[in-house]
C-alpha cells in the first residue's frame, strides 16, 4: 500500500532530511511512501508557472496514494498548514483512510482561546464568540471539526505530541505512531 | 448542478442571514445551493459526538454537489479556514470545478512576510525564510499553492476582492462574481 507523506516540514531549512527519514520510517513499516519532492518541477520554470505545476504534480502523486498521515501541527498561526489540509480533503475525497499527528497537546479550542488572549464570552443562545463575534468551536478536537472529523469518522487517529519547541516541523514521534496505528489497520 | 457553498461566514453572529443571501444569490445564478447548516445533528447532541456527525452531515452534503465555492478569507491568521480548504480539497479530490473568493487583495507571501514583520532573508540556495527558518512560497498567490494549483488547473478563478474591515466575513461581492463566471464556464 502506497501513502501519501503530507506535511509543513517541506518548508524547513533541512526538509530533504527530514523527507528522507519519513520515507525511511514508512517502508520499515511495511507501506511504500509518496510525498511532495519525489517529483519536482523542471528547475527552469519560475514565479506561478512553476506554483501551478508543483501543484499538479503532488495532486498526480496523491491520486498514486491509497491513504495519507498528515502532520497537523499547527503552522504560521492557530490552524494546520493550508496545503496539508487541502491533501488531507484530497484524499478524504477520494474515499481514501486518513491519519495525523501533531506536535502540540494544545487543542483546537484553547489554541483560539489563546489568540483571543482568552477574552472568549457565550452569546445570548451560549454559543462562544471571540471580540471580532465569531464563534469557537467546542468540541475538544485537535483542530477544525471537519479535519478530526474526516480522520476519526475513517477510523483513522491524530496522535498528539508535546515536541520541543524547536523541534516543532521536525519530531517523527507522532509520525511514527501513525505508522505503526496505519500497519495495525491496513495491513493486518 | 448543484453548488457546495464552503466558507467560514458559519463563524460569524448573523450566520443564517449570510447563508440565506448565498443560498438566493446561488439560486438567482442558476445553480442548486448546498450548504453546511441544511442539515444539522440532532439538538441532543454535544461535545465531540456533535462534531463528529457534522462532519459526517457536512461531507454527505458535498457528495451531493457537482463543484465548490470556497470562501478562502483569511481566516485568524494569515491562511484561509482549515474547514473550508479541508472542504476545497474534498471536491477536487473527487475531481469537482473549484472556484474562490477572499475579501483580501493582499496575496500569500504579502500575509506571511507580515507575520514575520518583514523580516524575511534568502539563504545560501535563494530561498526565502523567515526568523524560524521556514521557507516562504513565492508565486504570487492567493494562499499555498495547493489551493491556488488547484483551482486555477481546474479552471477555475480565486476572485480577490477588497472588502471593508468591518465586512471581512459579509462582503459577498466575490461570491456574487464566482457566480457569474461558474455559470458561464458550467451552464454556458
Amino acid at each position: 500500500m502506497k501513502v501519501y507523506l503530507a506535511g509543513p516540514e517541506v518548508f524547513v531549512p533541512n526538509a530533504r532530511e527530514i523527507l528522507d527519514r519519513k520515507i525511511e520510517m514508512t517502508r520499515m513499516a511495511g507501506f511504500v511512501p509518496v510525498c511532495p519532492g519525489d517529483l519536482e518541477a523542471p528547475a527552469s520554470m519560475t514565479g506561478k508557472a512553476r506554483g501551478l505545476v508543483t501543484s499538479e504534480i503532488n495532486e498526480r502523486l496523491m491520486l498514486s496514494a491509497d491513504f495519507i498521515i498528515a502532520n497537523l501541527t499547527p503552522f504560521r498561526g492557530i490552524a494546520a498548514d493550508a496545503g496539508t489540509v487541502y491533501e488531507l480533503g484530497f484524499m478524504c475525497g477520494r474515499g481514501c483512510p486518513a491519519f495525523a499527528f501533531t506536535n502540540t497537546t494544545a487543542g483546537h479550542f484553547e489554541r483560539v482561546k489563546d489568540y483571543y488572549d482568552g477574552e472568549v464570552k457565550a452569546d445570548a443562545s451560549g454559543a462562544l464568540r471571540g471580540p471580532d463575534g465569531l464563534e469557537l468551536e467546542t468540541y475538544s478536537m485537535a483542530d477544525n471539526l471537519m479535519l478530526d472529523g474526516a480522520i476519526e469518522n475513517r477510523n483513522g487517529v491524530i496522535v498528539r505530541h508535546a515536541a520541543a519547541p524547536g523541534e516543532l516541523y521536525t519530531d517523527l514521534t507522532g509520525f511514527k505512531e501513525c505508522l505503526a496505528i496505519a500497519a495495525r489497520r491496513l495491513l493486518g
